[in-house]
């Protein structure tokens, strides 16, 4: 299988920026009773009583419209073979129903493997960033991918 | 509105365990689909041609898995109102369809807030834990809870 992306190309600050994309109420309800049922994610009446004032979607949701986003604008052609996990996560402002939101990753390290010459490491900050060019949801993590040639 | 667990219940070493519960194909597939559709999340056969060997979950599903058993566990019945973020996240193992996972979940820091005598927060460590009693997704969390009577 040959993909557009490998570990070479993700070289320190190499970016990359799609969206917006936006969560409508009913995908924010559906997603928080499966995952996150707590009630400023499933019910509106409740969610007016609490400090958001208003339904908002689950912080994990937020990381999955992120993801979504990633995988579209290149993961699915990319040679990455999971993640570690991730270093840093900020849910820096609630997500409401309608929110349009850019995704915008940047490499901030690449690290060849010292183990096997066929992978590679990479770490990014993905970014949520609403209208106004705030960021909603920031992300320090990292992800493994295959070299498109193997370390000599 | 009252609830059972207040920010004043989370003491440091506070501890609480349930489960186990797994995922199946069908909702890996599923959630893979809307929010990470790599080829190991959503393609059997793609699967085994990866370093993975087979189907396995997204991790921001099992941290989904996890966060539906908090609510189960405790946190629909508390005074949660929300998370500013994640210090750590750890996806130490593959979750395959039908592993059996308990979460457990520990208080490491309750701190009051300095602005507001209604608030505090709480840093827990929460995880996942397979059959061999090993730990396939671990994070630092930090949730800011009301409190049970205001600061004085």
């Amino acid at each position: 299988m040959r993909f557009r992306y490998y570990w070479e190309d993700f070289t320190p600050g190499w970016t990359f920026e799609n969206g917006p994309r936006s969560l409508d109420r009913d995908q924010i309800v559906a997603f928080a009773r499966d995952w996150d049922p707590q009630r400023y994610h499933v019910d509106e009446q409740a969610a007016k009583e609490t400090p958001f004032g208003g339904l908002i979607a689950s912080g994990w949701q937020t990381c999955g419209l992120m993801m979504r986003m990633m995988c579209d604008g290149y993961l699915l052609d990319s040679a990455c073979i999971g993640s570690p996990g991730l270093d840093e996560v900020r849910w820096l402002k609630p997500v409401r129903p309608g929110d349009a939101l850019t995704y915008r990753a940047t490499v901030l390290e690449q690290t060849p493997s010292q183990k096997d010459p066929n992978r590679g490491s990479v770490t990014f900050r993905w970014e949520l960033v609403d209208r106004a060019g705030e960021p909603v949801v920031r992300i320090i993590g990292r992800q493994y991918y295959l070299r498109r040639e193997p370390a000599r």
